[in-house]
């Protein structure tokens, strides 16, 4: 059963089975399995395009009894999230909500008034989805475009040996703390990150660190180094849930080191209130393989 | 709750919660709670694109039984129907999976296989998508996009009074007969009518003609005529199942009644396989009314 077959081995198999060469013709630049966002080049359009679909089920996601704009505001940020991580800025939405014929009315709009309140904060236009009827939990699913240019996309795969490792703000016990329904997306922190700094490799930590950064490091044909005592820890957080517990939807990137000291000057002045923390660095491949025992976070593993 | 309230009340209540403007800014053509896709020019690009996200669930949508492949086949033909509708060409899908950790892997990589099968069919590139835990049902959700021609691109607006109604295909059984497992989604039909036919307004029949018909006449402004005793019946099927079942997938198009007689004559030729059947016309608004006695198909209801 998939429970015991590993999330990552799941979407290999799963890939083998479309056509081959899928997601590798036209237009497409990192396709199904790759990155943070597929990132594809529509016939006729100037600028590459972001795609990303995000789920948050009842029961895991988000408890029975959560406020239903909590659940709306963390649907839409979520793969806002990921766009951020793509360097890129949000654009059309599609909402799918699959609910029991049973639910309350004022359920439903408390949740759309969450993604409401989103997408006005962060510029994004809902302009469509579907509503299903469906006898299990709550279902929201939210379908993202964005756009980026070319020459700011960043996806995981530039990462070399050497580059110093970066994340943002504080990890751990999101779910604990309820961050995991407050958070706002890292959207123009990275964006001004890409335009200012030439950014090598970048994803957003959702799975944490222990799960993220191996899979950023593979993409990248490298391994790592972190010293674990300066991950930046959320308050009352140890070191093993900073790397594993996962929902921190902070930015993970990779900057060459010859721009390390100007980028911390710079971020400091321009954003005084989310920290930045240098973690470590990018090291020959096979380094760092360790830390994957300290995952905790895999989509089909009871938590 | 939900089931007593109505689809389309629902979907209006939803709408209501998002910023004032939303959907209706730059590059937004048809939005939310409009059309069959939404339409939108996203910034830099020459093509209009298509936006359409739809789910399938187990227990309404398929059957616990129902084969892997054909789910598959289903989740993305029932979106590239209303990319067709729209007289667009499908460009790019992302697969959300949602699923129990003990469901099987061979039932996953089954669905896969559907979808592939259908993305190699009618050349959709599968670009990312998501695989999430689920406590419930199976969830099989797809994002598409599509491109269209701003010249080409058909939506349920355009309608006027005394356009002749046509219907592709047969009506009615389809949950019977298992055609909603095998359907094959009218985009070649589609563009050769765009291309060929000033289509003045086109939807797919999903919720079935008594429901449909009278939102595509809504959205022209129109009422409407038919004259059941036209209606392309599947075998076996009565009148009230043809207009009620949904399901069919089939194309229903309204065009200006100078073009009728060349386009019956053109699409026999082009279309010998595919029934084309002339079901009535647009009428004045109010005209018609009483035909959503006849719906069946309301998602939140029960079947």
């Amino acid at each position: 059963m998939i429970a015991d077959f590993g999330e990552d081995r799941l979407v290999a198999a799963l890939l083998a089975r479309l056509p081959v060469g899928a997601g590798k013709r036209g237009g497409v630049i990192a396709g199904a399995g790759e990155d943070d966002c597929a990132l594809v080049r529509p016939s006729g359009a100037k600028h590459w395009q972001l795609l990303k679909t995000d789920c948050v089920i009842e029961g895991v996601h988000f408890a029975p009894d959560t406020p239903p704009e909590a659940i709306g505001w963390k649907a839409l940020c979520r793969p806002l999230s990921d766009i951020a991580a793509s360097g890129g800025k949000p654009e059309f939405a599609l909402v799918t909500l699959a609910l029991p014929g049973s639910a309350a009315v004022e359920y439903a709009t408390g949740i759309y008034a969450g993604i409401g309140r989103a997408a006005g904060e962060f510029g994004v236009e809902v302009v469509g989805g579907e509503k299903a009827r469906s006898p299990g939990p709550w279902v929201v699913s939210v379908c993202l475009t964005g756009r980026v240019r070319r020459d700011r996309a960043v996806t995981r795969v530039g990462g070399r040996v050497g580059d110093r490792l970066y994340v943002t703000g504080r990890l751990g016990v999101s779910f604990g703390s309820g961050r995991h329904l407050t958070f706002r997306p890292r959207l123009a922190e990275a964006r001004w990150l890409t335009r200012n700094f030439p950014v090598r490799a970048m994803m957003d930590l959702s799975d944490g660190l222990a799960s993220d950064l191996p899979r950023m490091a593979r993409a990248s044909g490298t391994g790592f180094q972190i010293d674990p005592g300066r991950l930046p820890l959320s308050e009352g957080c140890t070191v093993a849930q900073a790397l594993g517990d996962g929902e921190d939807y902070e930015l993970l990137f990779a900057v060459n080191p010859r721009h390390a000291a100007k980028l911390e000057r710079d971020w400091n002045k321009r954003w005084p209130d989310v920290s930045l923390t240098g973690i470590g660095a990018l090291a020959a491949a096979g380094i760092g393989a360790g830390l994957e025992a300290e995952r905790g976070f895999d989509h089909f593993q009871p938590r």
